[in-house]
Formats: structure tokens, C-alpha cells, sequence
């Protein structure tokens, strides 16, 4: 039976994540468990939509210096890069792209190999370090993620970025809406609490409130808005649009690619 | 106008709390703002029970052992102490008391002084250090609570103990009715997105699950079913019984006792 588990925080998991044991009662350092890492507003989605749009890989960092580096290097091996990122939701000065879904568009990113640094979303990633699969999901290829799910006994368990060590609104929706979703198509146990909350969080009744107005009134959508990014919001809350499965293929730097 | 703030898990809050500075810029090492430190099941339900019933005063330790030698030097100064707590939920060997609210009863506890050592609750209790003014709640003296905070700018800050550093859906509860009552009572202003989802899964109408079904579905509540104590859950849910605001009066040992 799928069993499924909520981190709002990737400081829930670290140090020590859940016991890095393997069935053999080794002390692997891997979890045979698949790792959801979500920061919807807006690493998440802005990986879903690179991937969509044909990039060919990204690679993340902790570091803006490491990123950039990473990115000369690659240059010099006559790859085509382009150095992609946000601090504070601000572009970065030199940077190629931000952090907005749209600029990652088809003409921009096709072929080419992302160099990618965000505060939030990278820790979140770092904390997946010991899952055996890792993944990443945003509202835009929920359901993707969600028939990509392995059915077998491997826990799920879906780590929530927040922002700055604080719990945020959007993450909690979409780990809610995934739960909900691993519930209902593969009748998936609940593990933990939080994953209980996430997922009435999700299908409380607003009243008929638009995904795109519950992201906006989140925290994370309060800060796009105060800082002119407000359309962002409407691309991130584009449910299901995106038949792309971004899977962790690499460990050191971490790459994401489309899962095959 | 009142604002409030959620902590699922004191480790939001270590080591540091919200930034430590007074209004004139200082760091002054304390916040002006209030924190509601919450272990239902049942830290701070026993602490409103002890109290209730006429404890003089809870002095609360993370150690066993020094639980053990501070109510020996108090029984040395002809103190009356009952020495109380649990580890995984269980009585400890020696202690008068354990962690259900069914021993404090008045004819054991009316005049004592407790030492109390629980390993969440305390741990709770030493993230509020940094706060001006620390109450503790549980569903039983939730209105009493509510009713004695202060109505000024000064922040509320309710910190959920957890279990073993997991978030709980008990303290959520109660969290999410805390900030309920706050907003409707005092027009207070939600100010993070933990209070929002705290909130929400307090209000969401679980088809007429009476709040002790809830709490024994939540991870706390198993925990106690399993191991015995499920009557526990039902003195816990008594909402409202109970007229006591327990107030923390000294830091070294933190001792709380009934607000004047």
C-alpha cells in the first residue's frame, strides 16, 4: 500500500531524515522512499516549465558563486548554458534568466543546460539528498507527478520549500492537493499529521475561491505581489498544464531532468 | 489590533525566535509579545488541571534527573512536592505522578509544589524563553486563555509543542481555535501562513466528529490509545471546563502557576 508524508519544512527532515535505514537494517545513508520537493512560487514551476519547454537539464546550487562557475566551466566544454536564479525574488545582476515561468519559453531554453540557484527551493532539494528517487512538482504538472508515482510499498514523502524557515500557504496546497489525489486514485495511507492538515488545507471550501487567489493571499503570494511578479501567480496556479515529470538524475550538483 | 503567529514545532522557533529586539532598536534578549505554549496530550492539560485544582506552583525540567534533585531540595527547605512527568508516555519510575490529568486531583495536589519533567512540553516551553509573557494552553481552559490576552499591538506567538519533533494535529486544533477566537473576539490580524492553516483545519466541519474523535485520530492521540491511556483523550477534549490562565512567573526553572 502507497503510504505518503508531509514535511512543511525541509528543517523537519535535517539533519537526520527519517532514519536512513535499509531493509537489511544497514545504515545505508539512502531511503528507499520517493522524495516530492515542492516550492510552487516559484523554483518548482519554473522547472516544470523549462523542462516542458525542452530544456535539456538543470543543474542546481546552494551557491550564486558555485552556479556561476559551474556554469563557466560547462561554457568552456562548449556546452550551451544559461545561469538562472533569483535573491529575494530579484533577478540577479549578470544572470541570463529569474526566476518567472515565463522566461523560460521554448526559442530560450531548448537544448540548453540550465545553471539554477534559489534559496528556498535548492534547501529543499538538499534535504532529499537521501531519498532514493527524487522528484518536483507544481500545481502545472500535478497530475503528472501523481500517475508517475511508483504503486508500490515505498513511502512518498513530499517536502515543502516554505521560504526563510517559515511554513507557507502555497506548498501546503499543493502537498495537500497531492495527497488528496494519492488518497483517492491509489487509496494511499496518510503517514502523518501534517500530511492530515496539508490535505484539508487543500480541500477546505473557500467559497469559491480560484486556485490563483488562494496562492495570492499565501505568503509567498503576497511577497510576488509587493514585488511586481503578480502574474507569476496565474502561470504557478495553471493546474495541470504541463505533462512533464522532472526527476532528480544526478546527486553532486544536483540535475534534474525529465524523468524517462 | 491584536496579530498572531504560529509555530507547529518549537524548532521553527530555535535558536533564533523572531529577532529579539526592543522597540528602540536594542537587542534586548526579550520579546514584547505574548506566547501560548500548547501540549494537549497532555502536558499543558495537566498543567491546567494541577492548577484548577489548587497546585501552588509547576516547576517544569527537560531532565529527569534534575527534576528529581530540585524536588529533593525543596523537600529538604519542608517544601510539599510531588515529583511528576513521563517518557514516552509512561510513568516514571519513582515520581508521585505521571502525565494524566485524572491523578491531579484535588486532595493530591491542592497546596503541592509540582517538578514536572515531559520531554515535548518542555521543549515548547524553552522556545517561548525569549517572550515577555508565556501562557500555556489546552482545550480545557482555551476560552480562559483567550479571554485574559492582552488587547494591544503586542504580538500573540502560539508555539505547538509537537512529538518528537513532528507536528501534531492535537496542538493544531487547538492552535487553529486559539486564533479563531482571537479573530472573531478581537478582530485580530493573521500574520503568518501557519495561523491561516492552523485556522482552517480547526474550522473545516469533519461531518460532525465530535473534537475527542478528532484528537484520537491525530498522531498524539494513537499514541495514547495504543499504550492505554485513551481515557486520557476525552478528559483532554473537555473544552472549556476549566477558568485557569497558568502564566510562567520565574525562568530558572521555569515555573508557572496561576495568572493574578
Amino acid at each position: 500500500m502507497m503510504r505518503i508524508t508531509v514535511s512543511f519544512l525541509p528543517s523537519e527532515l535535517l539533519p537526520k531524515p527519517l532514519g536512513a535505514v535499509a531493509p537489511d537494517g544497514q545504515d545505508s545513508g539512502v531511503l528507499p522512499a520517493t522524495a516530492i520537493v515542492i516550492d510552487v512560487l516559484r523554483a518548482t514551476s519554473v522547472v516544470s516549465a523549462a523542462l516542458a519547454n525542452g530544456a535539456k537539464r538543470i543543474l542546481t546550487f546552494a551557491d550564486l558563486e558555485e552556479a556561476r562557475s559551474h556554469a563557466m566551466g560547462l561554457r568552456d566544454q562548449q556546452e550551451a548554458v544559461l545561469l538562472c536564479g533569483e535573491r529575494n525574488c530579484q533577478p540577479i545582476l549578470g544572470f541570463d534568466l529569474g526566476n518567472s515561468p515565463a522566461e523560460y519559453d521554448r526559442e530560450t531554453v531548448q537544448g540548453k543546460t540550465l545553471c539554477l540557484t534559489t534559496t528556498n527551493g535548492t534547501k529543499a532539494l538538499q534535504a532529499a539528498q537521501p531519498f532514493e528517487k527524487i522528484l518536483t512538482a507544481s500545481f502545472t504538472n500535478a497530475a503528472a507527478v501523481v500517475a508517475a508515482l511508483p504503486h508500490s510499498n515505498q513511502p512518498i514523502h513530499i517536502i515543502c520549500a516554505g521560504t526563510d524557515g517559515s511554513i507557507t500557504g502555497e506548498d501546503t496546497l499543493l502537498a495537500g492537493r497531492i495527497v488528496d489525489a494519492c488518497c483517492k486514485s491509489f487509496g494511499a495511507k496518510i503517514d502523518n499529521d501534517s500530511a492530515e492538515i496539508a490535505r484539508r488545507y487543500w480541500l477546505q471550501d473557500e467559497q469559491g475561491q480560484s486556485l490563483a487567489e488562494r496562492l495570492r493571499q499565501s505568503q509567498g503570494g503576497r511577497n510576488l505581489d509587493r514585488l511586481g511578479f503578480g502574474a507569476d501567480i496565474q502561470r504557478c496556479a495553471a493546474s495541470d498544464t504541463i505533462n512533464v515529470v522532472p526527476q532528480v538524475t544526478a546527486r553532486s550538483p544536483m540535475e534534474i531532468a525529465m524523468m524517462r
